[in-house]
């Protein structure tokens, strides 16, 4: 017999958790929209070639490929005197996050689309990682990108939207950890590692929050940085740490603190964000790499206590456009973690009664025998035309076994309609918490049902 | 340079189409769940086992499989002796209908499911079919069921929920043709075609709309069936048509003409359902055969006129379930079609025009100059307070430009906060389409837009 389970990594969500999921993606929506962000939406399967090549060779990895079909495949697969290739095997993969396609949509709908194009785009992606708490192989991203202005007023409007998103959801101790490559870069000079290393050695900063200075130290010698380069890094992020255990004006003594290894123009940059997402709670942090290459200016990442790892990250990519059509168009953009936000809110009981305490209906119909079948659906339609959710038993069981049905799955009211009722246009309501019951026309129920 | 469409078969959904999808989507949904259906998702990624012999031969093919990853791959393409299979390569597959992944769930936690779970679930299937007009690789199924009862209560609340769904989307003129499993195995008993053909005598029927009679003669004869039986059956499939083409009290007419060949339990089974769901304009249609190999007794297909196809089908399947878990439970289930909902509704413009004519914000709030960003961005977070989506232009450019793009993107409201307003604490508000123009209090900017 085949197996029950899903697959691995992969998850089945009961009514209780699509419920908690759509409350929460209702919010980020409903704020993204505030803004003025509109919807898109990308297939979930993406020709081979769009996704390969823009996620680093770790990436390329992860995604998950399909197998070729019908003759495509025999014609690869029947020759067995050369080794084969996953070319040879595969010419679609599945979505591996929302920035490429997004990528893809601009430079294939650039006379469509208006020279700001803000959107917002909530969809699964896949990724063949070792599943691990709280890591699997389809996760929902919560992506939000505007397209088109290299205006520090981009990123300010981002920060403030995701600040109002994660404030509305009950979150009061995140921050916006923000920093900027070209920090980074200056810092790697200044520091004297090669130009031709930067790359391995942000893959090994990025690891910071995991595996610590020491660890970053090893990688970094492993990936053939200098110890005397990686000894002046590490002392420059060690000074920052020490800044972000004071308590104020912080982010001012960070900006103080770089004003000899980076430029103006980028510290005026990171001043502008700040400016203009004043009540989002940002802190620079020069030490913030972020693992994705495709980044070119700020960059960002949400933090709370207790969560390994962040809510969600983003930055600001001006290239990855033009690796899709003949214009560079800047753009800059952020995703939130739809399972990392469900992760902490469920621990701390973050979600509202209606939608923690949640029921399938508000009020079940019985049925009383096979005869009166038909004035058992009638009064669920005339109940439903009144606004309320009725599920009706479907079979002229006892009435006991009816009720604890109703007891069982949390129906708050059970509605029944006798012979007797039935003759008098009456129905019996019973309240299932208070056990309080009473007779009424049918135009009263739902002026009776307190949901 | 990579290409910039979507993959063969696949598309995006610019905002505009987003926002139709959704429209339709929440009407789905808010009737379901006033039926008490709850909501259920399942993973994109089903393992390749769970899905293979569910469909039938075509079916199994048009599954897409995911190629094995690194080490499993590399074991079973390294050996250059033998002939790779499908199952060498592939352990993964992409859900190929909502169907199976819910027999599935039901079987993995019957403990903690309700005896009648009612479940909807609107999610995207894939199927490597050739594309062609209107059909997709990629394609939303809206589906709905209800495990666990026997009783036709359950086929006449599904019935009668599509039907609602209909009217609220504005449809006026659609069919809900029914039929069951056991009338066509007793009509293909009577015209004496033998057991073992009936599944390919189905599949030939099942084409009837799109092939007419003397194209399933045909396809009869070369699966086998006898001209005899073919003919018999032609025979009492075109008795039916005469009657469909009469104009009153068919469903009653059709059904006297099935006394003879037709069991009284079946007949009753059709004659409560007609009356379960008797706000629905259902059909009995003793033709209709659906493709799927899964259903056990009443099928059924939604037709408009100038469709060819069906806007979604459905039936009953009490064996399916049985296939993952070592207990038969009884189900009954039907799925609309995203994709043919939105076809039909362009077509005749059925959206309202707060969809058909939506715009990306209400207000767009202009920059004055680059002293003024923050002014501009605190205007925008007031007139958000007050419930209005707004959008701020990126950069300080001139005037013009920006009055420009709000046309051009069809904002309806433009809120310019220039110095002499600034000190004044007042913006001026000046609406696109009459050319309008007031300087008012900020927060007076929402009771003078209207939306």
């Amino acid at each position: 017999m085949a197996s029950t389970k899903p697959a691995r990594g992969m998850r089945d969500f009961l009514p209780a958790d699509v419920r908690k999921r759509n409350y929460v993606i209702g919010i980020i929506k409903s704020v993204y929209e505030s803004y003025g962000f509109e919807p898109l939406e990308t297939p979930s399967v993406e020709n081979l070639e769009t996704l390969m090549g823009k996620y680093g060779d770790e990436g390329n990895q992860l995604v998950f490929k399909i197998l070729k079909r019908g003759e495509k495949l025999r014609l690869k697969t029947g020759d067995g005197r050369h080794e084969l290739k996953e070319s040879d095997l595969s010419d679609l993969a599945l979505r591996y996050d929302l920035t490429v396609p997004l990528a893809r949509v601009v430079a294939n709908n650039k006379n469509d689309l208006p020279k700001f194009f803000k959107r917002y785009q909530i969809q699964p992606v896949w990724r063949a990682d070792r599943p691990a708490r709280g890591r699997f192989r389809e996760f929902y991203q919560c992506d939000v990108d505007a397209i088109g202005s290299s205006s520090m007023v981009v990123e300010g409007e981002l920060m403030s939207a995701v600040s109002d998103i994660l404030k509305r959801l009950g979150f009061t101790d995140f921050t916006i950890r923000l920093n900027h490559r070209q920090v980074l870069t200056d810092i790697l000079d200044t520091a004297g590692v090669p130009e031709e290393l930067h790359t391995d050695a942000l893959v090994a900063i990025d690891k910071l929050d995991k595996i610590g200075a020491d660890g970053v130290a090893t990688e970094l010698s492993e990936r053939g940085i200098s110890d005397v380069a990686s000894t002046m890094l590490m002392g420059i992020f060690a000074e920052t740490q020490e800044i972000l255990n004071q308590e104020k004006d912080i982010n001012r003594t960070i900006v103080a603190n770089l004003i000899n290894i980076v430029s103006n123009e980028t510290l005026t940059e990171l001043g502008q964000i700040l400016k203009f997402a004043d009540k989002a709670p940002i802190l620079i942090d020069p030490s913030l790499a972020r693992g994705l290459s495709y980044y070119t200016g700020a960059i960002m990442e949400v933090t709370v206590p207790d969560l390994a790892g962040s809510l969600g990250g983003g930055g600001r990519y001006d290239g990855l456009i033009g690796m899709f059509g003949k214009e560079q168009i800047p753009a800059c953009g952020f995703s939130l973690g739809l399972e990392r936000i469900l992760v902490v809110m469920d621990e701390k009981n973050m979600f509202p009664p209606e939608i923690a305490d949640s029921t399938p209906a508000d009020v079940l119909v019985t049925i009383w025998n096979e005869e009166t079948i038909s004035s058992s659906l009638k009064l669920a339609t005339e109940l439903r035309n009144q606004g309320l959710r009725v599920t009706v038993y479907p079979e002229a069981e006892k009435l006991g076994k009816q009720f604890k049905y109703a007891d069982t799955i949390g129906i708050p009211y059970v509605c029944v309609a006798g012979d007797d009722e039935i003759k008098a246009g009456k129905v019996k309501l019973k309240n299932m918490k208070t056990g309080e019951e009473s007779t009424l026309s049918i135009k009263d129920v739902a002026s009776n049902v307190k949901i």
